[in-house]
């Protein structure tokens, strides 16, 4: 299990890749952003967008699985109060490969918890070529080697 | 069909309510955020949380479902760049019964686009006791009248 202790700035977490398919992009929009420009790919191919792409909320969910998978699953992780920035860089579209990197910016000890800590971090996700499609900073509370002592 | 010249500072749209079960947050996690405290109630209990809580990811994406269900469904959206700000208030639970509301904090044209602009606003979502769990600043894209002429 890793520790608050056990990251420091600059540290680089490569967390695999995705590929995201057609059915589940329309399936997780009908339940929670059903755009048609997410749920419909006629009405999609005469958007803005030219064709179907991936609700935000469901981009951002991906990186979380793969962040989970990826890393916080061996991280003695508390959660998180919130996300200071989030951007959909480019759409993400059927059967596009995602892969996702967690960056870190920063650690600090709580001053109010003595057995916990943040991690300041920087998410990106990017498609089969290369390209950015979402990139997150936000801190995460992780518990400090000291709370298992 | 609203466009963005049908809103303005200050509006206020309630976009009403929906009460979320164990299984749904569990199912949700499981593919998205497999945390501890999100996917299993014994070890939920144990947890700073003191039991199940919903992700984030989860709360996020229903609020969007009823800003689109209550709101953008009736709107000329044109999607989002991202958001400013996300704040998850206080734990998400089994059987809550949360309530949407979205506020207007300002509209402008965009000077790039003639046929659209920006909807900046504030989503807020609360529980069954009136607590505040979610908090979300962001700007969306939305078309203007000209766009239809």
């Amino acid at each position: 299990m890793r520790y608050l202790e056990d990251f420091s700035e600059g540290q680089v977490f490569e967390l695999g890749e995705e590929t995201i398919r057609e059915q589940e992009i329309v399936d997780f929009a009908r339940r929670f952003d059903a755009q048609p420009f997410h749920v419909d790919p006629e009405a999609a191919r005469r958007s803005i967008y030219g064709g179907l792409i991936a609700s935000g909320w469901h981009t951002g969910s991906l990186f979380m699985g793969m962040l989970v998978r990826g890393l916080i699953h061996e991280v003695a992780s508390l959660g998180a109060a919130g996300l200071d920035e989030l951007r959909w860089l480019k759409p993400v579209r059927p059967d596009d490969t995602l892969r996702g990197r967690l960056t870190v910016l920063g650690t600090r000890f709580s001053t109010k918890h003595a057995d916990r800590g943040s991690l300041t971090c920087l998410g990106e996700m990017f498609n089969q070529r290369g390209e950015p499609v979402l990139l997150i900073r936000w801190s995460a509370m992780i518990a400090r080697k000291v709370s298992i002592r």
